[in-house]
């Protein structure tokens, strides 16, 4: 295997080529010369209104249900102002996003870790965990979760929502890659199955563009205005033009049209993955997932995400810390793979050289 | 007086028609097709570099001393979390920016106000606090100030920084209105005095549009890391487009001829609202600005700002409660005249109210 040109494994970034230059560029003439005196005046702390009213009608929710901001996890923040207390504890999947746990953690909560499994947590360790203690917050990326890919089952959902109701947690079910399915039936959304119990996140970034930095909450009324309270004194508005100019690409239409699209870019990209790990790996253990942004890879191996990284790096293949996605520190390496945003070729070459460093950890 | 249509003394907004529509559109059009890889994509912490560039250019800094974000309020929220523990003091001028109470708050702060002279804070109230307690941040905004129209003179301003650097706290100049001088020659800037004691906060929102967003620290480069840190971790990147669009905005000139339009279009509201003053409220005093949004009054009677704002609604004029610019409650009603979001007649027949109303409080 060459160790050529650097491959990057790290950040879940879209790939240049999925942006839909000409349509954002055609929105936004429309739309700041439609609404100047809206969208670049302050704005209301819930987002663009006619946006809102959008969200909340695909959603069928009402518009006092939605709050819009920029970008999802600044949306976790103002949930770790409106509902963290110093101390609270805080269950999350294990592995999870990274930055979730970041931010609870700035909000001085204690995170717990509840082992991942194919069709999501693990009920028994999770009912175990809620005997000894009840969480403030748990967090769950219940559609192709990031880092691992896993795909929780219509019956953990429904479980998880039961026992929110009984033991009084708030759910937050982040989806921001819901929509990107390449395979398989969706499953009910948590917040569809416990609507008085879950915050559900989702955003454009996945959909459209990150750089719009354009998230959402659906969640009961009341928090959303506690939020709005939060967002108004954090930034008294959020970022117009860019929430006027995804109003004016959803009305058109053109996010319906998009999304095939992006599926088409997207599957042939997760099958390469699958492939080279099965080829290239077959001492690894991954999931299969159905949709998302990545393939998160086991290795049987008690080598620290740091050491992995360096001697990954020595090949040329650029990894992030794989213990930073587990509240605590993992029995394996684990590595993610943000398939999207890099070629098909990157892919196979990334694989081989992950592959290489592997064998010489393991001979 | 008639009480017909509201009138509204509240936020400090700028008027639709000062929005340069055409320009923006402009702009928008020309940055998005040249730079959509980077534009559409997440940023950095810091913000649209070739905009970071224009901002350290024009004000003779490294690139390394700046940070944008989705507005300065946002800012000052992040140099809380970067500067202030629990109980710090933060020393404002009193009256100040309500928001900016809020969010000292907010991070656990006590907040002690300095009574606030025609020419800047009181240097003698300001030496007799520093004797009691040294502050960890003393928030200025030395440039027509938010809410009295004061500006702090340059003797005030070299003491200030003096008396930083003897005691070692930082001061946080606050300056969105600064180039929005109607008469006069300007004062050193703060940061120009004391550059290693100095964060500057600053807008593009009252020269160009505040639904942009789009607010800016200057400060020593290692504040900065600590600031964009806290970027990363609260929000990824700021919205990107709308920065695009400011860089370009600024790189054509536009923003060196919006200026003067200005400056034409809010002088003429500045001496409406002093003109009606003088006219209709000889008892009150208030300062002279010589730029920015703002005048504050000092109404010699000791009534709650809540009362005031609700015998003002009897008479369709809308007042925010001018306590909320004070840490303690002030001993006399003080009211905030935000005068470029309206027009003069509207300014000549809010006074008339205000005058109106006063007169029926003191009858």
């Amino acid at each position: 295997v060459s160790s050529g040109r650097p491959i990057t494994f790290t950040r879940g970034v879209p790939p240049a080529d999925s942006f839909p230059v000409d349509e954002v560029v055609e929105c936004a003439d429309t739309i700041l010369r439609l609404d100047p005196a809206v969208l670049l005046q302050y704005g209301k702390s819930t987002g663009y209104q006619p946006l809102r009213e959008w969200i909340a009608q695909a959603n069928g929710r009402a518009v006092d249900d939605v709050l819009i901001s920029n970008g999802s996890l600044q949306i976790l923040d103002f949930i770790g102002t409106a509902l963290l207390s110093d101390n609270d504890v805080v269950f999350v999947e294990a592995p999870t996003y990274d930055r979730a746990i970041t931010t609870f953690r700035r909000h001085r909560a204690r995170v717990v870790g509840i082992p991942l499994q194919n069709d999501g947590v693990d009920i028994a360790a999770f009912e175990q965990a809620l005997r000894r203690e009840v969480p403030r917050l748990v967090y769950i990326i219940a559609d192709f979760q990031n880092p691992s890919g896993a795909t929780t089952s219509a019956t953990k959902r429904r479980r998880l929502v039961e026992l929110a109701q009984e033991y009084d947690f708030w759910i937050i079910e982040d989806a921001p890659y819901r929509h990107l399915r390449y395979y398989g039936e969706p499953q009910p959304t948590l917040l569809s199955l416990g609507p008085q119990r879950v915050l559900q996140l989702s955003s454009f970034s996945k959909q459209i563009s990150p750089g719009m930095r354009l998230g959402y909450v659906i969640a009961p009324a009341e928090i959303i205005s506690r939020l709005a309270r939060i967002a108004e004194d954090t930034y008294i508005s959020p970022t117009m033009p860019s929430e006027g100019i995804v109003y004016e690409y959803c009305r058109r239409g053109y996010l319906e049209r998009n999304l095939p699209r992006l599926l088409a870019l997207y599957r042939p990209k997760l099958e390469a993955t699958l492939a080279s790990l099965r080829r290239e790996l077959p001492e690894a253990s991954f999931m299969t997932p159905e949709g998302g942004y990545f393939v998160g890879v086991n290795l049987p191996i008690a080598v620290s995400g740091k050491e992995l990284a360096a001697r990954a790096a020595k090949v040329s293949l650029v990894l992030t810390d794989g213990d930073g996605f587990f509240p605590e520190k993992p029995a394996q390496a684990f590595v993610r793979i943000p398939f999207c945003g890099i070629t098909v070729p990157e892919i196979e070459e990334g694989v081989a050289r992950l592959a290489q460093v592997y064998r010489e950890l393991t001979k």
